[in-house]
């Protein structure tokens, strides 16, 4: 069997949330010592998870953050200020623990799931990765597809794999992260095919470009969603024409975990662009999908609307690595916390209003 | 001595932040294994608390929250949907760790402490409860002065006071809430007064009233402004009017916090308006203020206008008890730990930008 038909297996096994549950989550909700609903958006996420979690005592702890990395040949084209071997040496550091998202991670109390899905240098020495590489690197866009269909499933299949151990393992929310020199251009090319977008209004600075070097990025991208057709490829086709190794097992992450049942949280503009092609490639897993921030890069507004979805903080935040899910879950921990540990009103003896 | 006299004098002990440091925070934080600046507010977060602390490797832990309770004669114009012996039940729900507060504190690690500065009924049989009662309730302020210029003052003081042995114990960061039926009135009588604005433009539902019963508040909260002439009066005279005891204590806590040289973080719109009474009375107070989150509460965007404030969080709460406050030092521990715990591209030999 290819990758193809098992991702397509996998796909129509995934079902929708059931909503039986979201009743009983918001009378519990309601008859805490508060003005009802005055928690604002603590209180929608509390619900939601405890509608996907079955439960009025919802409670997200443990937590894992699936941090997947690649690298991308569309660099070749000067679309990143950093050179691609910093992909490699950022799993290092993310090893070692000096990473920001180490320190997020660390304090919202997540482990860190480290993946190698298509890093070009060897990390095959690092401690602590997940060695999954389907390719060393996709193959620069601009001039043909990143990657075949096969090896598109593929990397989604390892996200899927890595999602389903953890729930299997006991976990009940995972994040997701990611690192990849260039890819914020592939983020924006995938952007810009799933939602008919312009080039010019989904890319951005990435991790630093000046105002040309956002303009020859934007070109980049029109030209390879013209060399790649991709008007005319499905939703498996773009993510292989020009999207990258990390975005399609992040898009995995997203799959499995809505296979398994457990909410997942994206992070910012690349992140969201793998949950964009999740749902491209399984409309039912948008049911699981929590966001966590919005990106200071422009082309996120563009994935969070198509995915309809209002995220929790605003930051300022452009970083990637799955920092903006950490802080995201740690704030869902809290409002699950709020909602499992209040007392009600009758169990207070406080007076209710009008009363 | 009197109260007034003894409140001047600490005003005028108030230095504004030694900002010599700031320098050296944004070189760490530049020299971190990200893209400069692409952590956003976090990064400002850190930098400010780095520069008070005069530190590169800045830490907020350990952390209090200040929650002053209080009651308000003018809820005898049926202002709030609650009648007012919540508050006292209230107390008693945070002593026993039933309210939101209470999650939401354990969850970002910071000590509760409870304050009655005025509650009405008797709370002295409740357990933790700092007791400084000035004197129980204000009187409706809807037919003249809600407390005397002593009574301000004096309760002011007892927030320096506990600000002031937070920071002798070796609090470093400092968190207000507040508890008390009616407050909301008073927060948007104070609002309207210390920023000239229509009273009409600045209240909110509050707890939950209805758009018959938001008119009435800000029928009675102009009539207030009109029978205590507030126009004429300083910033100690407007509190005294038309504020509330748990609202000028912790305007005290504010400007203790500055008097230690403290981070201290605003709640939502009734801490807020302690905020603005606390800059109003002493404006080198500002430097220490952060703020926490944008309240749903109407009224809360003008004092944070007033106070030239970006919260760091939108989440249309409107709760108070520092339910906001508590998220946000969780965020701002995040912030502190990213800044002192992250490698820098030099001891992580990872390559910088354009090399």
């Amino acid at each position: 069997m290819t990758f193809e038909q098992r991702l397509h297996d996998l796909v129509a096994s995934v079902n929708e949330p059931d909503v039986t549950f979201e009743a009983a989550a918001w009378q519990r909700l309601d008859s805490l010592t508060k003005p009802p609903r005055s928690l604002g958006k603590l209180e929608t996420i509390a619900a939601r998870v405890a509608t996907l979690q079955r439960t009025a005592h919802p409670a997200v702890a443990p937590m894992a953050i699936v941090l997947m990395a690649g690298d991308h040949g569309v660099t070749a084209q000067g679309v990143s200020p950093y050179p691609p071997e910093v992909t490699a040496q950022m799993v290092a550091n993310f090893s070692a623990g000096g990473a920001a998202i180490n320190q997020l991670a660390r304090h919202a109390g997540a482990r860190l799931v480290l993946v190698d899905v298509g890093v070009a240098g060897d990390v095959s020495g690092i401690d602590g990765v997940v060695h999954a590489k389907v390719r060393p690197g996709t193959a620069d866009f601009s001039t043909g597809p990143a990657m075949s269909r096969e090896e598109a499933a593929e990397a989604v299949l390892v996200g899927v794999r890595v999602a389903q151990e953890l729930a299997e393992e006991g976990v009940r929310l995972v994040g997701t992260g990611e690192m990849g020199i260039g890819n914020s251009t592939a983020a924006a090319a995938l952007t810009a095919a799933y939602c008919g977008a312009d080039p010019g209004g989904v890319v951005g600075a990435g991790t630093g470009l000046d105002a040309a070097g956002v303009e020859r990025k934007a070109r980049v991208i029109a030209h390879a969603l013209q060399v790649n057709d991709v008007a005319r490829l499905d939703a498996l086709g773009v993510l292989a024409a020009v999207g990258g190794l990390e975005i399609a097992g992040l898009a995995g992450v997203f799959i499995g975990c809505a296979s398994a049942g457990l909410p997942v949280v994206s992070d910012g503009f690349i992140a969201g662009a793998a949950a964009l092609a999740a749902v491209n490639l399984c409309p039912a897993a948008s049911g699981y999908l929590f966001p966590s921030h919005r990106s200071a890069e422009p082309g996120h507004g563009t994935v969070l609307g198509a995915l309809g979805l209002t995220p929790v903080l605003e930051l300022d935040m452009r970083l990637g690595e799955g920092t903006g899910a950490a802080l995201a879950m740690d704030i869902m921990a809290a409002a699950c916390e709020v909602m499992s540990g209040m007392a009600t009103f009758a169990s207070a003896g406080v007076s209710g209003s009008g009363e």
